[in-house]
């Protein structure tokens, strides 16, 4: 019951909200926010009523807590939730927002009401939040914090540290970033070194001058494995010049490997790559998975077809259809098995770029044997139990669940490398689109083998 | 082709070594080692011959460095590297590195060569490992740093600054966590806050008292859950008596969130959990695969019964056979959609506990809708195109796919959330165990529907 300790806590909580909130018991509902942590508020409102979440909004008066609150909502329940809330309000807590939360608020509203929303802030503040939405959603321009503490780096540690007592904005700062007299990002230095090095030390002195960054345009993907090779605590955000646009912190980059890994979770297994697909209405959720399932129902009818164009064979050894599902039932399994490898090691980077064809011959090597053993098993089994088949029918079947795998392991292979050499996301079209193929080709392998081999 | 930058670097630097290592340029080599991130050699190590492997490691003079590099080495690699290092240069490496690289290290080594290393430790060198190793593999004590900083609560800021400058081994200080007399954990300040408060101000009239912990047997999803809900960048790990045992830090829970949504991934595939599988001979592929496909090969014998029982039935409707692939398709398609997004919204906390029914008839409904789409329109495609059949026959398959949708979706939701209430990872049976429980039944049901309703 360990795993559960996190959850139980939570629905804890939940329950005392609910309690409070039937009673509406404003004075002790103001303290129970004082004393909750915004992301946990935020996982409570999934389970809270619109009237509810907007009553318990209204109750929230400091604007930090808000904006912090509002970043970690779903969208969803964000979208829903901004829509009630006075434009004179929001503005309030952009003003006070980290840059990163300021854009997903923003780009949590209708365009005519961020738009009023960006109009009524200052002339300089309205600069700054047109510049981070101007960057592609998921890149690192659109989840990088602006408040970023640069230092030159003909400064002496003592100097750095008066400095740095100074900022008040940039309230997370793990390491300093050094520039040069041009502004250039030259050198990186940890607070921790800064507190234990000798105040007259220049700062060119003690950084590390090989620092990790990326541009505004770099791939949220991109960043989150930047981050997490390095074992970093943020990334800078750099411009074509070297200047420091911003920095992309670890807990963000986080939140990006969950959620890519979440997507890629439900693509494989064509349920769309809405992450919040829980919190959807049953229509919501019936219209998300409904696409997916046409490539499976197209499919369906190819075989269909194929197996009516061999209806004479049938009709004289009606066994042949029992073992239809066998057929395609390995064959599918094998190509899932191959491409959720082959996605998967895209995604972590474990797959040897250039070495495209050793994968698919090694994954086909590896079809052939899982097939041949499957196969041999089958194909024993017929011939010990069906003695009035012909003897050859063992041979038949067996044959062809070898094939189905065989085919089924190279297309699991070559449909997701394929896919990235497109530059189309593999595991959006794997999944269904895998199965379904294998499920074609491996039913007209097992009936071609049979009209080949059989004596009808 | 953005995406690609980070893994272009890398192959660039791969053949950069590669070229070196065929001239056996020893002082290129070590100078470019040298300039290279261990983490970018770690993975570089994935494509080199073993005795380049070992070639390179003995070049690598710095003891820190190689246990770095030894901590981000793929497990299969470390252990294969491992061997062939003498002890005595495995026990500097041990003496140097952190606690949790440390707990790594000796993991990798068989046995007899890991006691005979512990044995050649300092007598509290020894004892100190031998707590680490006692911790449950995946716990929050196996992967914690021992090396923490702690400070007595009654100190001012001034006096906690000049001790921290004393300190040499926590090098990974983001919160100095703060203890009173009996050595309990009390608060938590931030390095920042620290430099930026006045040096007279006691620790704890600005510390922050409310501190997120876990216990040492916790396990190392539920630490991710905590470090990453609340945005942290490390935890610290506490005994019975709430006294610190050490700190998880965040570069290693983004590890494990890779890694066990990599596991999920591939389990749910039916492809076993091994994140390495890339990195396996065919063989050894091929073996990690077959056990799953049991199950598939099972149930299709099952189905295969199942179809040869209503055997005289196919002989009169030569047709029904063309229609099993695409009932059994659809509903393995619907099962997979609803399994997979079980399956994750466990991992990822967004499946309210104690709602299951609830989540079970939205499930179902959402099969129902989908199903009584695609049967009505299989249905009338049959209706308009297949002259020659009873007409009752239309009725027949639509109803069929409707049922097997709906029983999929079912199946697909409830397996899941059986296996979580008995404490199994979802993960791991989902796959290949929903699949073919809905084919079986998904084709019994097309069967019985049509002894029902077709007139024979």
């Amino acid at each position: 019951m360990k795993k559960e300790m996190f959850g139980h806590e939570i629905s804890v909580l939940r329950d005392t909200y609910r309690r409070l909130l039937h009673r509406k018991a404003k004075t002790n509902l103001v303290k129970l926010i004082d004393k909750t942590h915004p992301a946990d508020l935020a996982i409570i409102y999934r389970f809270f009523t619109d009237n509810d979440q907007n009553y318990l909004f209204n109750l929230m008066s400091n604007n930090e807590y808000s904006a912090e609150f509002l970043s970690e909502l779903d969208d969803s329940i964000l979208e829903d939730l901004l829509e009630d809330i006075p434009p004179e309000r929001i503005v309030q807590i952009i003003r006070i927002a980290s840059s990163d939360d300021q854009t997903t608020i923003l780009n949590a509203l209708p365009e005519d009401k961020s738009q009023t929303i960006i109009d009524s802030l200052h002339a300089d503040e309205q600069v700054e939040i047109e510049e981070m939405l101007a960057y592609p959603e998921d890149s690192a321009g659109s989840m990088m914090s602006t408040d970023v503490f640069t230092l030159n780096e003909e400064l002496t540690v003592g100097e750095a540290i008066k400095d740095l007592q100074n900022q008040e904005n940039a309230e997370m700062v793990f390491y300093l970033y050094v520039t040069d007299d041009d502004n250039h990002l030259t050198g990186v230095i940890s607070l921790r070194a800064l507190v234990t090095t000798s105040p007259t030390t220049k700062l060119k002195n003690i950084m590390i001058s090989n620092v990790q960054y990326v541009r505004a345009e770099t791939d949220q993907e991109e960043v989150a494995k930047i981050v997490s090779h390095y074992n970093l605590l943020a990334v800078p955000v750099v411009d074509s010049n070297d200047e420091i646009l911003g920095i992309v912190t670890v807990d963000d980059v986080v939140d990006v490997i969950r959620e890519e890994a979440t997507e890629d979770f439900l693509q494989m297994a064509g349920a769309g790559k809405d992450r919040e697909i829980l919190l959807k209405s049953t229509w919501g959720n019936a219209r998300a998975r409904l696409p997916w399932l046409f490539a499976t129902w197209i499919g369906g009818i190819v075989t269909m077809s194929i197996i009516g164009y061999f209806d004479n064979m049938l009709q004289s050894l009606i066994l042949l259809a029992a073992f239809i599902p066998i057929v395609a039932g390995m064959g599918g399994n094998v190509a899932t098995q191959s491409s959720s490898i082959v996605v998967r090691g895209l995604a972590t980077g474990r797959i040897d770029i250039g070495k495209d064809l050793q994968l698919i011959l090694k994954e086909l090597s590896v079809g052939l044997i899982l097939g041949a053993l499957y196969g041999l098993l089958l194909g024993t089994l017929i011939f010990i139990f069906f003695k009035d088949v012909p003897i050859i029918f063992g041979v038949v079947v067996g044959l062809s669940i070898c094939a189905s795998m065989v085919i089924a392991a190279s297309i699991g292979t070559t449909v997701p490398l394929l896919l990235r050499k497109l530059d189309i996301d593999p595991a959006i079209a794997s999944g269904p689109f895998v199965t379904t193929t294998t499920d074609i080709v491996g039913i007209s392998a097992y009936f071609l083998i049979a009209s080949a081999l059989l004596p009808m």
